[in-house]
């Protein structure tokens, strides 16, 4: 399915940015004239109408979409935009801004998967930059950016699909048959194995979180299950 | 040296927080007594002044400080206590705060050592919430927080104290000795290589880009030189 990005404003326009950088498909909606014309400038597929009533959702395809991005101005507006995507697609994921400590608790309860507070992810980038720069820049440069050497990418093994559910990554040679590094495994009971190591076994729903170009990231999807049914996007150029 | 926040506002107030979780000394300059209130409520040590003056930067050591960190409400006000501190004290290193890209450009032509726009931000990890989830959350549980798992730290290989300066990973043992994982290495001239191998070659000046537990970060400080002339911090608590 597609995504759906609700509000293009200077937030929303970044978030936009990434997509396109990722090759997602998505369609942008905003009520306000300016930022449509602009959405339309900068090439964006966009439809003007208010995301907090179902019939603009619905014309935006909300009950097909895989992803909700509420980026609107304020947080009621992106509560009841969370609200409205969940009742129309239950399976949706949806994404939202919260702009206080208080809003990012009302949004998770109001069943957002994730809540980003532009003032807590400021303050904690500024103390990551004062206190590891260099780490920072390692990160930032892997996780966002159009023109990045390293991808972080994640990959859940499908005991249908995974030839190495059972083994030992010893055994599986993700390393020497790709070049992609696995630095940590989040296996389904929510435990964390960061760096695992040549001992560690491969269990089915395991998420693996890897690191490599994107031609080892291309490599690994491929050895880890030809018919990944759970759609693993992979960095789109290399 | 000491470390000081210009602005007790939401995001100076995230900052605080993960300067206090890191053990870090510091200072915190707000003009309004309402925010000094609060500060001290929650325990910090602040002064109330104006950061943009000489005097107020001087006051709260601006000569011998490491760091100063400008989350000032208006970017013209962050961009002039950069100008102000790097004027007192050159060596300092700068981190501001900026509400556009065009104040991001200001304030890095002004001399701040990293730029942080909460919007790009902000956009950014939304994007990465929709993308990628695990990994945003894998990478966002080893970069901060006081109840941290696994941490990424930054080491910088001194010829004068590293022993393993001109080795090839697999000699310097640095996986076995210690647990810690290096995930890239920074050259001198700026080029990363990213999931380094046993072949790779340490060398002068290299900066390694490690993960671990508190206990194995730890063991490579001592193992990568025990009177480390850079002083890197580590995590204060297993
Ligand atoms: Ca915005
Ligand atoms: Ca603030």
């Amino acid at each position: 399915g597609h995504y759906i990005i609700c509000g293009f404003s200077r937030t929303g326009r970044q978030i936009a940015k990434e997509f396109r950088a990722e090759g997602v498909a998505f369609v942008v909606v905003d009520s306000e004239i300016e930022s449509v014309q602009r959405a339309q400038n900068e090439g964006y597929t966009i439809y003007q109408g208010d995301a907090t009533l179902d019939d603009t959702l619905l014309k935006v395809g909300i009950e097909r979409a895989t992803c909700i991005v509420a980026a609107l101005p304020s947080d009621a507006e992106n509560l009841y935009t969370v609200l409205s995507a969940k009742t129309l697609n239950p399976a949706i994921r949806a994404i939202a801004r919260a702009s206080t400590e208080e809003a990012l608790q009302k949004l998770q309860r109001g069943g957002a998967d994730a809540v980003i507070s532009p003032y807590i992810t400021g303050g904690k980038r500024m103390a990551a930059a004062a206190l590891r720069p260099q780490v920072l820049d390692f990160v930032d440069g892997i996780l966002s950016g159009a023109d990045r050497q390293l991808y972080m990418e994640e990959f859940l093994l499908d005991p249908a699909f995974c030839p190495f559910v059972g083994q030992t990554l010893q055994k599986a040679k993700l390393r020497s048959q790709t070049g992609a590094l696995v630095l940590a495994i989040r296996r389904l009971d929510g435990n964390l194995i960061g760096g695992p190591t040549g001992d560690t076994i491969l269990m089915p729903g395991d998420t693996l979180m890897c690191m490599g170009t994107a031609e080892q990231l291309r490599a690994l999807n491929q050895v880890l299950g030809p018919i990944n049914s759970h759609q693993v996007r992979r960095p789109k150029k290399v």
